[in-house]
C-alpha cells in the first residue's frame, strides 16, 4: 500500500466520547490538515429493513465491512472516497459525501478496528472506554437533546444492542494503542462535570513519550484541592504506574479532574518537549468540550488529546525524514 | 492492476440504445456472469441543485469523475463497490447499490470514456452513434412511457443539453473500438422498426473476426425482398467495405434491416467458429428488443451484439490461457 496519510482511529460504544475527542484534536492540528469521518453510515440496510430482519445497526452483517475496508485503504492511499451518508433523522440514506483526504485522517465510529484489514490502516489506534453507567447518562442526554429521540426511545434502543456491543465493539480495545477512561470520582459525579478523571492505557506498540522522570517519583502534581473527598490525602493529581492490561505490560497514566492548572500544562510542556519545533499544534485548542450552551475546558481531556496528536505528528515526521521509502510507505 | 474482470463500456448519448444492447449481451452471457452498471449515477448535485446552478447533469463537471476512475478500477480488479444511485423520478440520491463484479462487466453511460484512466479499464469500447433523429424519437417514446415525463419535459431537457452532448459525449466515438449505428432504410422509417439497418464501424485497435471471406466478394445475402425499396437493386444486405473513420482505416460492416434470417445466422455462424467451443453464449438471446409490449427480433442486433460478445469471450480465453502473467494483468 503506497501510503500518503496519517490515520487515526478512534473507536468506542455509542456516545462514549468519539466526537469531544476528535474535535480538539482537528482543531489543534487545524481543520485544513484533519479529514474527520464517522464511520457508522455504511449500513446495508434502512430502519424500516432492520426492523423487519430484526438487525441492530450496529451489527457487522448489518453493514458494508469489505466497503469500509476499501475506503480506509482508499484514504490511507490519499485517494478520494464517496463515503455513503445515513440520516438519524429518517432512518434512511442522503446523498453520499465526496471526501477528499488531507494529511491526517481521523475514522471515529463504532466498528473501525473490527477486522484486520482495517486495523492495518490506522497509524493510531484508540479506544473509549467510559464506565457503562457514565456512557449512559451521556448517551441520554445527547440524544434527547440533540437527535431528537424521547428518552424512552432511546433506553429501548440501548436494550436492543446489549448483546451486540459486547460481540463486537468490545474486544476492538484488544486492538488499540491507547485505552482512554474517563469516570466520575465518585459514583454520583456529574457526567458533564469537568472534574472528571482520566485513566489513559498507554499500551507498548506505539512509542509513548517518557514521562516517568516527571510523574513515577512524585512528581504529579500534588493538589490540596478538595474536588475529590474520597481520594487519599496526598495522593498525586497526575501519577503514572506500570502494570498489566488484560495480561500486557502497559503504562497507566491516571489525571484526576482536580489537576491543578500549573501542574497540568506542565505535563504538556514536556509532552510538547518531544514534539519537533514547527510541529504548529494550536495547543489552546485541547481539552474544550461542551456542557449545555457553555464551552468549557478539561485537562485530562486535553493530555489525552495531546498525547493521541503527538502519535500523528511523530509518524509525520518519521514519514517526512525517513530516506527508506519501503519505511515510509509500509504498514 | 490487477485485473480480475473483463469489461465492456458502451457510451452513447440518452436514449441511443445502450440498454438494448447490453441486455441481449448479458443474457447470452448468462445474467449470472455479468454485472451491468449504468455510470450516470455519479452527480455531484441533485436537480434542484443543478437547477440553482444552471448546469447539465451531463456535464462533467456535474459528476464525481475521479469517483467513477477509482470504481471501474475497483471493478476491474475484481473489488466490490458501492455505487450511487440517481433516482430520476425524486431528482434525489437513493440508498447506493452494493456491487459485487462478476467475470464480465458492462459499464453503459453518458461518459465512461471521458477520461484516460477510464478508457483504460476497458478491454472493449462500444459508441452507439444513431442519427440524431432516431434518437429523438427513441428517447421521447422512452422517457413519456417509462420515466413519467411530459413530451414538453423531454424536448425542454434535450433543448438544454444540446451544447454539452457535441463537447463531452460525441468526442468519446474517437476512443471506441466499435461504433455502432442503427438507422432507418429511408428518412420517414420508423423508429421501432425491426428493419433498421445497421453500419458498424470495427477499428483496428481490435482483432475482429476475418469476415472478407463471406463478405467481400458478393456472399452478403442478396436479398430479393422488398422492405427497402430505395435499395440499388442487388445490393448485397450484408456488406464489408474497407474505409476511413475520421482519418483512421476501418472496417465497414453494414447490416441492412431486410437481410433474410438464413444469411443473417450463415453469418452468426461464421463468427461463432472463431470461438472456443466451449464459450457457453446463448445466442437465442441475442437481437431481442421491446416493441410496445411485444418483444422482437432483429437481427442486426443479434450480429452486432455477437460481434461485441466475442471480444468479451476472447479476452477470457487469452487470459485463461496466458502463462504471462504480466500479460494477463496488464492494462
Amino acid at each position: 500500500m503506497n501510503r500518503k496519510t496519517i490515520m487515526l482511529g478512534v473507536a468506542g460504544d455509542s456516545a462514549s466520547g468519539k466526537t469531544t475527542i476528535s474535535k480538539g484534536i482537528v482543531e489543534a492540528l487545524g481543520p485544513e490538515n484533519v479529514t474527520a469521518i464517522c464511520c457508522d453510515h455504511y449500513h446495508r440496510y434502512n430502519r424500516e429493513q432492520r426492523r423487519q430482519m430484526k438487525l441492530s445497526a450496529l451489527h457487522p452483517d448489518c453493514n458494508y465491512i469489505q466497503i469500509m475496508e476499501q475506503h480506509f485503504r482508499l484514504l490511507r492511499e490519499g485517494q478520494p472516497i464517496l463515503k455513503p451518508v445515513y440520516n438519524h433523522a429518517t432512518g434512511d440514506f442522503d446523498a453520499p459525501d465526496y471526501i477528499e483526504p488531507t494529511k491526517f485522517i481521523i475514522v471515529e465510529g463504532l466498528l473501525p478496528f473490527h477486522t484486520r484489514l482495517m486495523r492495518l490502516c490506522f497509524d493510531t489506534k484508540v479506544y473509549l472506554d467510559p464506565p457503562d453507567s457514565l456512557r449512559r447518562a451521556w448517551k441520554i442526554k445527547r440524544d434527547t437533546t440533540k437527535r431528537g429521540y424521547t428518552e424512552e426511545q432511546v433506553l429501548r434502543s440501548m436494550a436492543g444492542r446489549e448483546d451486540v456491543a459486547p460481540r463486537f465493539i468490545h474486544p476492538q480495545r484488544g486492538y488499540a494503542d491507547m485505552i482512554v477512561r474517563f469516570y466520575p470520582p465518585n459514583e454520583d459525579g456529574d457526567p458533564g462535570d469537568n472534574h472528571l478523571n482520566t485513566q489513559l492505557v498507554l499500551l507498548p506498540t506505539l512509542p509513548h513519550p517518557d514521562l516517568t522522570d516527571v510523574l513515577e517519583h512524585g512528581g504529579g502534581g500534588y493538589d490540596a484541592g478538595g474536588y475529590d473527598p474520597g481520594r487519599a490525602a496526598g495522593r498525586p493529581a497526575m501519577r503514572l504506574d506500570l502494570a498489566r492490561y488484560e495480561g500486557r505490560p502497559a503504562d497507566f497514566l491516571e489525571i484526576d479532574g482536580s489537576v491543578c492548572p500549573e501542574k497540568a500544562e506542565e505535563l504538556m510542556a514536556i509532552i510538547r518537549g518531544h514534539l519537533p519545533p514547527n510541529a504548529g499544534l494550536d495547543e489552546s485548542r485541547l481539552g474544550r468540550y461542551q456542557f449545555g450552551h457553555e464551552e468549557r475546558r478539561s485537562y485530562p481531556l486535553a493530555l489525552t488529546q495531546l498525547l493521541i496528536a503527538y502519535q500523528l505528528i511523530l509518524t509525520a515526521e518519521q514519514i517526512a525524514h525517513s530516506t527508506d521509502r519501503a519505511v515510509a510507505t509500509t504498514l
